[in-house]
């Protein structure tokens, strides 16, 4: 792993070990690396909607975490100003779910993350776009 | 109260009754009429970003859930297709947020909603808007 | 008309005088107060997409430019960060098209806005949201 | 060229030989592959905005050109549902813009697509995300 990527692992796992939000979902990162960050989640009873599927709201909060983890990767402290998602198809109870944020541009301190969220038989589940911002300190003490 | 108004109340409670993330959130329903919603929830530690304020996930599924009350207000089952939400001012642990959803539009199976969110001391939190889909079928029993 | 509103409609005036697009596209400003504008055009032939239809981007300008009057309205110069469309009716030549923008929320440097296109029979043709960010300067030498 | 890029292709430049926008705007057609498309812009005195700068409203419809090919690449009518534009950096008058659209998921009659636009100097000037939905048939006579 180069030293980019070993940072950006690092950061993911520090970010994750002080949210309260990850660990309350069962979120798992599968691979941080910079710019690119891979997460689960499997769907349980508590993420249902009214109409029994999974929240869209817990959708975007998985594609979000994956977004947050990927563009605070070169440890600048990083929000998402504006977010959208596309729900494309519903997902059920028990299922696991992958999201993939990919770092699309940066400019100045704005940037733009895509992320493909995924259930484990391929089906396209969503497609999240962020729009961030970054907030001018690091995330962790990088020694 | 009139009629359309106590369809929407009812609809509300019964898809608050049937979900998992209204009651694991914490949300209540402050008011439900046609085609107007508003829900409530305290912000709580298991709901913060690596950042150590209200994850933008979370604050997306507060106005979502908002929306999808209003959208199914009229006994007919409807869904988020897209959804955007800009995030305006940071929410801290224990502020307890406001999150008004409205009806906009609607054209054909599509609808339009805005919902705003916000703080009790009157702080713009977040707007939320959602392209919503009606999906040809009843949300309860309606006698 | 008050003070707020007749500077509104100034910095309006102003901006059309200055622009490319009103003038190209015969946008006509129909009104303007501070944080609302009204605007309209026609759907010619140059405006059409490749399946016969008011393209989707010409129906973005007319609301985008409703938008930017309506949120230069307090003569601070902003411009939109991020803006978001949903296209709910096709628009077909020769129809007037009109775009109501209102301002939603103000939080420090950022806005967002709403907009509603609307055809002369009151189909909802469209509904448009903006995230702005003002640029700290005027726009109108204001005397 | 295989026969998909080559109907993508024609399905291009039969869109554009019939539309209003494309000619008007002296958009240019690079390259049309099938789930892919690049145009190309020049800035105009008419496409610039009250603050100097060209239009958001003509960013959009760029890249929502370079979308409108790509989506119909297969010769199946497709249009926006849906599209949000995140505007980075801005361009000026005289400055040549490119629009590169790649379709990122299909699903059922929907499907998401990106398009980045960028100016000649490699500046990112703004990321274009739409909701596509299909018409349910052809866009030229497939022989």
């Amino acid at each position: 792993m180069n030293q980019a990527d070993e940072l950006a692992r690092r950061v993911a796992e520090a970010m994750f070990a002080r949210e309260g939000v990850g660990p309350a979902l069962g979120i798992a990162i599968e691979e941080a690396r910079e710019g690119f960050v891979r997460v689960s989640m499997t769907v349980r009873a508590d993420m249902l909607s009214g109409h029994g599927i999974a929240h869209g709201g817990i959708v975007f909060t998985l594609a979000a975490a994956a977004f947050g983890y990927a563009a605070n990767s070169r440890n600048e402290a990083t929000v998402a100003q504006q977010a959208s998602i596309a729900l494309l198809t519903q997902a059920r109870e028990g299922e696991t779910l992958f999201a993939e944020a990919r770092e699309s541009t940066r400019a100045g301190r704005s940037g733009v993350y895509h992320v493909k969220v995924s259930a484990s038989d391929g089906r396209a589940i969503a497609e999240f776009t962020a729009l961030s911002r970054t907030l001018g300190r690091a995330v962790i003490e990088a020694h």
